[in-house]
C-alpha cells in the first residue's frame, strides 16, 4: 500500500536566515530596539520594542519580499512578480521589485488603507483591486501568475519569505546580547505566521531559553487556536477588526509546521487594546504604529502577557496607518 | 586706561564634544538617520532625518543635561540641580539627575504641554510653575540656586550643555560616512542655539564642507536676525507660536559666539509648515514630531531650503507633543 501521508513542507533553516541577512545587509534597515524607563516602571518589568515601522516601506514585510525576489532565477525575472496583500506585503514587494528592476502587480482589497495603496503605486507597482468579502485573492494571484509567467510572491507561506522575516530575530538576538539581556519572552504580531516562524527559528538558535508568543486580534486568533488544537484551524473571515494587517483566516502550511513546534502559545487583543497601544507608543516611543503592528505591544500593556519582573521584547511590526485612524487612537485614550 | 571689552565667552572645542560622547556612550541612544526613497523622489534630492525623538526623554536635550550634570563636583551634587525649561530640557535634566542620583527642581511655564510636565514629574523632579508672559524664568532659577546651593543647569548657554548637544553632530558625521555621503547642508531646529552650536562645532571638524543652517519659527527667528545683523538681536517674546520648544527671545551669549562664525544662515517656518512636516514625518518616517522638533524638516519640505540635487540632513529634535495637537496636524493636512 502506498504511503498517503502528505510530505512535510520544506521549512527554512537558521542557515537560510543567515543567508537572507547577508542579502539584506545595507538594503534593509537595522531597526532599533526602543525602551522607555518610565513605561518599564509602570509595568514593573522591562519592555523592549523592535521598531519595524522604521523599516523600509514602514513594516517588516520588506525583508521577506526582498529575500524572495533575490532568489528568482535570471531567466524568469523579466516576467515580473505578482503578490496579494492587504497593504504591507504589497509595499514590501513593490519596493523590493523596484530595487531589483522587476515589474510588480499587486492585488489589494478595495478597503485597504489609502496610505498603503498610495505608497504601493508610488513604488511603481500596478494595483488590482478585489472585494475582501466575495473574492479569493489567492485565486486571482494564481491566475495572473499563470497568464503572465510572473513569479507569485506569497505573503507568508514561502520558505524564502519566512527566512527574510527571520532576520528580525537575528537582530533581536544580537541587540539583546549587546544590552546583556536574555529576554523571557518575545511577542510577535501574527497574521499568517511568517514573521513569527522566522523569528522562532532564529531565536531557537540564538536565544533558546526565550519563549515566543503570538499576539492576534480577537476573532482572528487562528494561530492561537491552531496551536491549542495541534492542527490548522480556520476562523470566520467575515468578522471585522481594526487590525487590517492581521486578517489571515488560517495559518500557512509551512508557517504552522514551524510554529507548532517553536511557539509557546497565543494571546488575543481587542481593537481598543490595539488603539491604547498605539497611544502608548506615541507617548513613550514616539513611534507611529498601525493597529495590527501594535498587537504585540497591546498584549504586553493589557496584562495578557504578565510583565512583572520579566524582560519582554514586543515586535512593533508596522506603521502604515491612515491619519484619521491614528487620530482616533489618540483621542480614545488621550 | 583699562581694557573694557568684555571677555569672549568660553566656547567648547571638538575635544569637549568627544569627551561628552564618551560620557554618553551606552547612556544616550545613538539615534538612527532615517530616509524615505518616496519622499526623496518627490523632493528631487536626498533628505536624511536624524531621529532625536527616539532619544531618551524624547528629545536631544538629554545629551546636554547629562553631560553638564556629569561635571558637577562631588561636594556640590548633594545640593541638587535646578533648571528652567518649556519642557524638553526639563525632562532631560530630570532624567539625567535621576540617573545620577541627584535631586532636581524644574521651573516650567504654566502653559507647557501636559505631556512634558507629566513626564518631568514622572522622572521624580519637583516642578515649579511660572507665567511665561509675566515672570522671568532666569530670575526664578537664580533665586532657587542661591537659596539652596543647587547647580543651575542652563538650557543652552553653557559650554558643557553645548558639548553634549554636539554629540548629535558627531553621530551625523559618522552615519553619513557609513552611507558614503557628504551632505550639502544640515538643518537644525533652533531656539537658544545650543544644539546648533554643538552640531556646528562637530561638523566644522568632521564635515567641513557641509553648511549648517538654522530653522526657526516666524517671529522667533532671533538667531537668523542676529546672524544677519552680526550681533545678538532680541525678538518680542509675547508673540505666540505652536513651536513651544523654540521660543527663546534671543540667542545665548556663548551659543551666538559660536554660531556667528559657523552657521551659514537662518530660515523661518510658519505654524502650518510645522504641522505639515509633522504629517509628513508621520507618513514617511513613522516618527512622532512635536511642532518645534519639525522646524528643520519643515524648512526642507516647504522649499525654503532648496533640495533639488542636494543631500540635506534635517534634525528632528523632539517628539513631546500632546495628542490633540498631533491629531490637529494630521487633520489639517491629511
Amino acid at each position: 500500500m502506498p504511503d498517503t501521508t502528505p510530505p512535510l513542507p520544506k521549512v527554512p533553516t537558521i542557515g537560510d536566515i543567515e543567508a537572507a541577512a547577508e542579502r539584506l545587509a545595507g538594503v534593509a534597515v537595522l531597526t532599533p530596539l526602543l525602551e522607555s524607563p518610565l513605561l518599564n516602571e509602570r509595568l514593573g518589568g522591562r519592555l523592549l520594542v523592535k521598531a519595524e515601522p522604521l523599516q523600509r516601506t514602514g513594516s517588516f514585510k520588506f525583508r521577506g519580499a526582498f529575500n524572495r525576489i533575490s532568489r528568482i532565477p535570471a531567466e524568469t525575472r523579466v516576467n515580473g512578480v505578482v503578490a496579494y496583500s492587504s497593504g504591507n506585503h504589497a509595499q514590501g514587494v513593490a519596493a523590493a521589485a523596484k530595487m531589483s528592476g522587476i515589474a510588480a502587480t499587486i492585488i489589494m482589497p478595495a478597503d485597504a488603507p489609502a496610505i498603503k495603496r498610495r505608497n504601493t503605486e508610488a513604488w511603481g507597482a500596478r494595483v488590482v483591486s478585489y472585494d475582501r468579502y466575495r473574492e479569493v485573492r489567492e485565486k486571482i494571484g494564481s491566475e495572473i501568475a499563470a497568464e503572465t509567467g510572473a513569479t507569485l510572491v506569497k505573503p507568508y507561506d514561502d520558505p524564502d519569505v519566512v527566512a527574510g522575516q527571520g532576520t528580525t530575530g537575528l537582530e533581536i538576538a544580537a541587540q539583546c546580547k549587546a544590552l546583556g539581556v536574555a529576554p523571557d519572552a518575545v511577542l510577535v504580531c501574527c497574521g499568517g505566521g511568517g514573521l513569527t516562524a522566522g523569528i522562532a527559528i532564529a531565536l531557537a538558535d540564538r536565544l533558546p531559553g526565550t519563549k515566543v508568543h503570538v499576539a492576534e486580534p480577537e476573532g482572528y486568533d487562528s494561530t492561537g487556536q491552531s496551536l491549542a488544537a495541534g492542527e490548522r484551524i480556520s476562523v470566520d473571515p467575515a468578522r471585522k477588526s481594526v487590525c487590517d494587517a492581521l486578517l489571515a483566516p488560517a495559518p500557512g502550511v509551512i508557517t504552522f509546521e514551524i510554529n507548532r513546534h517553536l511557539v509557546a502559545g497565543g494571546l488575543t487583543i481587542t481593537d481598543d487594546e490595539a488603539f491604547a497601544a498605539m497611544a502608548t507608543a506615541f507617548e513613550h516611543f514616539k513611534l507611529v504604529l498601525e493597529p495590527g503592528g501594535a498587537a504585540a505591544l497591546a498584549a504586553a500593556l493589557s496584562g495578557r502577557m504578565p510583565m512583572a519582573g520579566k524582560t519582554v521584547v514586543a515586535i512593533a511590526s508596522g506603521g502604515n496607518v491612515d491619519p484619521a485612524i491614528f487620530a482616533k487612537a489618540l483621542t480614545l485614550t488621550g
